[in-house]
């Protein structure tokens, strides 16, 4: 068998615990790496991203800014077709997360809350490898519709140039511009700004382990807001003997398709359904040879099957694992939900796989990995807005809680201009 | 005049930029210093934390932790009354924050978001020269009402014992415990925890440049989640000619109260009202002597005085700024409300003065400062809350989106496994 099948309860800390600890990339060395570039961009500009984008691009842009306003990329209608049904979805599940301000009298005095939007994100679309214009609706749709007026793409160029993919799910998210540049000094570029491109306030969108790193450094210093930083992706899988083995293994190899480093585990409390999914995984990885190395080698170091006693401990370590990805396949998933404190998006029942949440159902695919999301949440609308509080206190409440005020700024040494500034008024 | 006046409009960049710009503490020497601090708390637990506490802090307290259960402090009734309402009122907003799950049919498919809480929460209160049991009112309560399970405070130990007014406000606010640590030591005990702390998740609260470097570093690190770096205190005042000169003498001074570094800050359209506040300010500062040499540096070196041409150039300039206090005392301070993007907190009208909000009003006093509201919110229910995703895809709608899926899954290189995960299910 290519997956391990480990008989485990909750118990089991030298089994268990390397696998939650995962792989939690150590970036101290990266940020080592991408500060000097990144010092370079802020000083000299185009200049130095450049000279960066020569030395591990390869060709440097004419422009490193494409307009999109005008632009008419020639795609298939059918990916056309896609890409508006994608979009249309996202809209639809995003919409409702914009937040009503709100507003209550407390003590006499008006307390309320306005959200407003930061001005201007830049997301991250990694180029080399693979190409995910899905990315691009993920990033850009829920800052449009949190009201961020300057929203522009940033990736790496590419040998032949733009492709029309990228450029129409661009122009179909409804972003600005694209800026053509990649890894730390791309980061460096949008933070900053250069003589030609205009500097973004937040930066997200997953990336390398350069790009991480710099957005890492540059949110530490203060310089852009960061979602949470991504690491390789990751599905935890719940199922117990109502899951049909097929698809659950059609699901751990969806994910190791995504790379070497990639996790797929299943927890079950089923005996029976391990050894079938387990099986199941060998036929699919002997059936479908594209991407067979790396699926295999991903399902050999980080795929795991792990048989619970019973399916509460299951959601236990599916708790204290916060998966990026979480399926259930349960009887009874609707109410298992309620089970689940940390992960980044679920899929509850046989037909909701993890790829109808990547592409299309509407639900997005930017997400917490390697145990961030018992701290983070998924990208949403909520990712670009803030909370401004206001107040009006009135002339008669000022002066019923002066005498509080009074007692707590003595208590802390205030009380001769943070106590005088409310007793004057009173 | 202590405090500068100068009449500007938008475009003079040089007197302004270097306003805007102001202290954003540079953090790269500071995290240097912290690194091995942390790295040995990690390493070596309580005796690290010991030897740290000596050399920092000069006694070493007993234990670490102060269990809160059971202790009964002896404060004034006057105290506890103001620490009651102070809570109640804090509770009365932050309960509007709490936010609603949602659910929504998008394709034919149940897509639905649920808010859960971090676990685990640290609150920082700073020690030495000022004790603030409002802060411990501001971070702990947002945590519980978040459904925090597990909140404690993390003060550094006093010459004394633990003062009886920070315990009531610990046990007032609902905290589990206190931690005596402080510094960079303290913030690496409860992030990575000792034989004889618990470690935390999320760590907040402001404090002197080494915690707030600390917390930087460990959360870079992926190691907690952390609330925006606090700085110097600040606050903006609009005002037109209905203001009350001494009271916004008074509400600037109040900032200053905080620090040398302290920055209070008053744009008008009103060449008399500057000239009536820059009066009221030396006034002020002979008839209330107390902290009077740091209120008058701070003044002196931050204070500033802006006659801009008009209102509207005042509320330009404060979105730039960003405040992390704004007060708007203007006739129309409701309509001008709507103007503002991007601030902490904002005081409205007459009565409205900041300490009202430090204190008992029941708005958050932790606030994103030097300019970070640009991208960052208040403390809020919403800091330990995490949207959770989830989806239920029905088989029908899976049929029917296939195609879709299949064409971007083809476009990216993901067809083998994302696509066929989806097919085999049609």
């Amino acid at each position: 068998m290519t997956i391990q099948i480990l008989k485990v309860d909750l118990k089991d800390r030298d089994v268990l615990d390397p696998v939650l600890k995962r792989a939690r990339e150590d970036l101290s060395s990266t940020l080592g790496l991408v500060r000097p570039i990144i010092e370079d961009v802020e000083k000299k500009g185009d200049s130095a991203l450049r000279e960066y984008t020569r030395k591990f691009d390869g060709d440097v842009p004419d422009s490193f800014v494409v307009e999109l306003e005008g632009l008419r990329p020639k795609i298939d209608s059918d990916l056309e077709a896609a890409l508006r049904k994608a979009a249309d979805n996202i809209k639809a599940f995003h919409q409702i997360q914009i937040p009503e301000d709100k507003e209550i009298l407390v003590n006499g005095n008006r307390l309320g809350i306005r959200h407003t939007p930061v001005e201007s994100v830049s997301v991250y679309a990694p180029g080399g490898k693979a190409l995910y214009p899905s990315t691009i609706l993920m990033g850009v749709i829920p800052a449009r519709l949190a009201g961020v007026k300057n929203v522009q793409i940033v990736t790496p160029p590419q040998k032949g140039g733009l492709p029309d993919g990228l450029i129409a799910a661009a122009r179909i998210a409804g972003a600005d511009r694209i800026i053509l540049a990649g890894g730390a000094q791309g980061i460096a570029a949008v933070s900053y700004g250069t003589e030609t491109i205009s500097a973004s306030e937040f930066v997200i969108g997953p990336g390398s382990k350069f790009v991480t790193a710099a957005k890492v450094y540059l949110s530490g210093l203060g310089v852009i807001g960061i979602d949470s930083p991504a690491g390789p992706s990751e599905v935890l899988v719940i199922a117990d003997d109502s899951a049909n083995p097929v698809w659950v293994a059609a699901d751990l190899l969806s994910q190791a398709e995504h790379g070497e480093d990639s996790v797929a585990i299943l927890c079950t409390d089923s005996v029976s359904l391990a050894s079938s999914v387990a099986a199941e995984v060998d036929k699919a990885l002997a059936e479908r040879p594209k991407r067979g190395e790396m699926k295999r080698k991903s399902i050999e170091d980080h795929g795991r099957i792990f048989v619970f006693p019973n399916l509460e401990e299951c959601f236990a370590f599916s708790n204290r694992f916060a998966p990026e990805h979480l399926e259930i396949q349960t009887k009874n998933f609707r109410e298992d939900l309620k089970k689940i404190r940390h992960a980044g998006s679920v899929f509850l029942g046989d037909y909701s796989p993890v790829a109808m949440g990547d592409y299309i159902s509407g639900t997005n695919h930017i997400l917490p990995t390697a145990g961030a999301a018992r701290i983070y949440s998924s990208l949403g609308v909520g990712t670009f807005l803030k909370r401004v509080t206001w107040q009006e206190v009135s002339r008669s409440s000022l002066s019923e809680l002066y005498p509080h005020v009074k007692v707590l700024s003595e208590f802390e040494g205030l009380d001769e201009e943070h106590g005088t500034s409310v007793k004057i008024r009173t």
